[in-house]
Parts: structure tokens; C-alpha cells; sequence
């Protein structure tokens, strides 16, 4: 088996051992294998092949090898990976083996939805508190948290030891949000809010952006269309012409230019 | 004035002028483009220099230059872009100056929150139908909308022409709701739930993962505290011992390993 843990550097008495600084890209994707990898121990898979896991991760398999060989996993030839150890190891670099306490800042309706939302659950995560500016919502009670004011943020971090921050408010208010929880040590911060935030060196934002998921994915109907010769919008026109019918309306409202 | 629209291929009376074939990741960065370019608009700018609006949309300005080059937009030197005008050609290249319905799919928790979500209710996009399965939900009202069955899909999709699917189920009802979604003709889907979708080509798939967002800031927390050799989890631990302390305990829960 030339399966093996990472040795990275020796890790002083107590402390975390170096990890391998792995392309952007490679980190994003390996959640997405241990998701895959979970599903086959589920299903009682002990090996698989490169390919098979690639197609269960929907990406391809050299891709995968790559990646894999970044954390000195290269299975073996005619075996495959052994599921569990694969784990084991991503598991290990995504340092999903220590829990890490979330703050949850803005409990409006996504922020309800996100404190309620079960992959925060996980064993690695678990949301630790709740705040909000609206002091009609300071005081409320959501999934056994209460929620309190933004402005006792730098007291809980050091209670709660805050090591995750996510911004789920206005985009009027998420920068403001944003510098509190940097001033209170925390150094990744996964943003809900729909605005770009200035953060200091050393600490890592992720953005959510669902209206910018929206538009990459208007992008992609409105070159079909213009592929294809039919009004953007799916092929509900299509449907509903039959011989003899009047032509539809057009389905677009169309909006400015 | 340097600036002007991507002729693209002649159009047909009636239907969208061909689009250019954008790499996928311009494509993501050009509504973070458009979301500075009207920040800038509102607050009165009539130009914009290439440094001022990668730095507004967080990212550099050389592949800023590049990724407008493909929409045929170069600016004009010591002028910059006219903001409104490139305002205009991402919105057209986007298809954003048409509206497309978006069907919601599985109204939970997070269905909830992002029937409620301001992004969904711009002009480009409208939610005009939700779903679930679950039959004590069917009939309930959100934002002025009825939730149907999701058995219902094929026939309101006509109705509504709708053109994206949202798919915001548990994982293990995920596939079969994109499999009715292409059914009924939707060519785009944006998946909230955590599993891969097995769609036929044409069809678009986005995901959004909240839990893999998680593990890739754990990956970055995990690193830095790799690097400065202090337990990961960011500063508490430092910022709760002072001389003459006990030491706190580990803050880190142990787990598996």
C-alpha cells in the first residue's frame, strides 16, 4: 500500500503539525472527494479506483490522481484507494479532526436558515453563537442558542474561542461585521452578504454569493438560446404552441435597453 | 470611445445575436464587475479606471483588462471605462436584460430563506413557483406564492415558463427533483443540496455547498495554525491566558483521529 499520511513537518509538543500549501483549487475539491469517499463506506466499498471515485465526485481522474498525490496518496496499482485511510488523510489536511466553534452574525431569514442548516452540525463545526444589530432579535432563542448583540462579539470570541465567522446580514452592515470579528481574532470569515470585504493579511474570506450564481447560470441559458434560435427561457415556449394556436405572448418581460 | 458591444453573429428576427463562448471563469467574474460598476453608478462616477474597478471588485487589474477584452471593451486610455455603457454590455452579455422565472424546489428551512432572498427578487430574476413534496407544506403561502406538489412541476413549468430550477431538497431526494426539473425543460439548475447531479448535456448545473465552503476555511485555519504553531482555533487561547492564569483547557475537542 503506497498509501501514507503526509509527513510534513515535525510538529512541536501541542502544536499543529506544517501542512503542504495545496493549489486553491485542490483544497476546494477535497471535500468533495470525502464527501464521495463517505457515500462508498457507506455502501460498504473498503477500495476504489480513481475512477470510480472521480465519477462519484463528478470530476475526472486525472484531476483526481493529482490532487491526491499533492497529500503523498497515490493508491495502488490494480487495488485502487483504500476508503477509510483516503479519509484518514483528508480528513486530517482539511483539519476536520478538531471541532472548530462558529458565529453566526445576522439571524434574519438566511441566518435562521443557516442556524438550522445541518452541515454546520458536522462533527468539525458547530455553531457556538448567534448575533444580531436588531435588538428585537437580541434575546431570542434558535435551536437552543440566544442571540446576541453584535456588539458583545468580542467577549463571546474569547468565551466560545470563535474561530469561524459568518457574515449573514445586510450588505450595509457586513464590512462593519466584518472588522469586529477580526478585531476579535477571527481569521475566516465565510460571507453571505452580497458586497466585497477588506480584511487584513492572514485572514480568509469565502464568499457566497447567490446572485451571482443566478447570473452565471442566466449566462448559460441566455447562450443557449442564442445557440439554438429560440427565445431564452427553456423550451416552454415550444410546448405550448400547438397548429392552430395563437402565438404566445413573449415569455420575456423585457426590462431596460 | 474605445467601448463598444460585442457584435456577436447576425441574430434572426426575434432571437438572442449568438453569444461569445466566455471562459467559465470570466464569466463568474463579471457579475462581481457589474455589482462594483453600479456601486460605482450610484455613487456618481460617470468612469472608471481598470485599477479602480479591480480593486473595487477585489480582484487584479491585468486579468480585470483581459476578461473585458473578451466583451470587446478595452476603455479608454486616461479615461478608463464609461461606467453605464459597460454597465450595458455585461448586462447584455449576462442576459440580464431579460426576466427569467426560477422555480424553487423544496421550501425547508433554507426553501424558506431563499424565497425570502433579495437576490432572487431582482429584475433579471423572479421566483414565480415553489415546490415540495411533502404534502403538509403543499398549499402554504410564502411571499404571495402557493407551494405545489412537486409532482405538479411538468405542468407549472409550462405555465410559468419557467427557465431555472432551485433545488434546495435533502441530498437523497435531490436527483429525482433535477431529473422532473430536465423533464419539464428546465435547462438550468442551481443545486443547494449536498450531493452531485447527474444531468444530461445542455443542461447547467451550479452548486452552492455550504458545508464544503466550511471545510475549505478549516483547511485555511488549520494551515495558518500550522504555521505559527499555535493550536488552531485562532487567538482565544492567547487572549484568555494572562500571567499567573491557570492554563485553560485544550480548546479544542478532540475528535476521532
Amino acid at each position: 500500500m503506497s498509501q501514507h499520511r503526509h509527513p510534513g513537518a515535525p510538529g512541536r509538543a501541542g502544536t499543529v503539525p506544517a501542512l503542504p500549501d495545496l493549489p486553491e483549487a485542490t483544497v476546494a475539491r477535497l471535500p468533495v472527494y470525502l464527501r464521495a469517499l463517505h457515500q462508498l463506506a457507506e455502501n460498504g466499498h473498503e477500495t476504489v479506483s480513481s475512477e470510480g471515485l472521480a465519477s462519484a465526485a463528478g470530476v475526472n481522474s486525472a484531476k483526481l490522481r493529482k490532487d491526491l498525490s499533492h497529500l503523498g496518496s497515490y493508491g495502488t496499482r490494480g487495488v485502487g484507494y483504500d476508503v477509510e485511510v483516503l479519509i484518514g488523510q483528508i480528513e486530517s489536511v482539511l483539519g476536520l479532526t478538531q471541532s472548530r466553534a462558529v458565529a453566526l452574525v445576522g439571524v434574519g431569514n438566511l441566518g435562521h436558515a443557516l442556524a438550522g442548516y445541518a452541515g454546520f452540525a458536522s462533527r468539525a463545526f458547530r455553531i457556538a453563537a448567534l448575533f444580531d444589530a436588531d435588538p428585537a432579535r437580541v434575546g431570542e432563542e434558535i435551536n437552543g442558542l440566544v442571540v446576541h448583540h453584535v456588539d458583545e462579539l468580542a467577549r463571546v470570541a474569547v468565551e466560545e474561542r470563535l474561530a469561524i465567522g459568518v457574515i449573514a446580514t445586510p450588505a450595509g452592515a457586513a464590512q462593519a461585521v466584518a472588522d469586529q470579528l477580526v478585531a476579535a481574532g477571527v481569521r475566516s470569515i465565510l460571507n453571505f452578504a452580497p458586497c466585497v470585504l477588506s480584511v487584513p493579511e492572514g485572514v480568509d474570506v469565502r464568499k457566497v454569493d447567490l446572485a451571482i450564481e443566478l447570473q452565471i447560470l442566466s449566462f448559460h441559458e441566455h447562450r443557449k438560446a442564442s445557440l439554438t434560435g429560440l427565445p431564452a427561457g427553456g423550451p416552454a415556449h415550444t410546448l405550448t404552441t400547438r397548429p392552430g394556436d395563437a402565438p404566445p405572448t413573449d415569455p420575456q418581460e423585457a426590462i431596460g435597453t
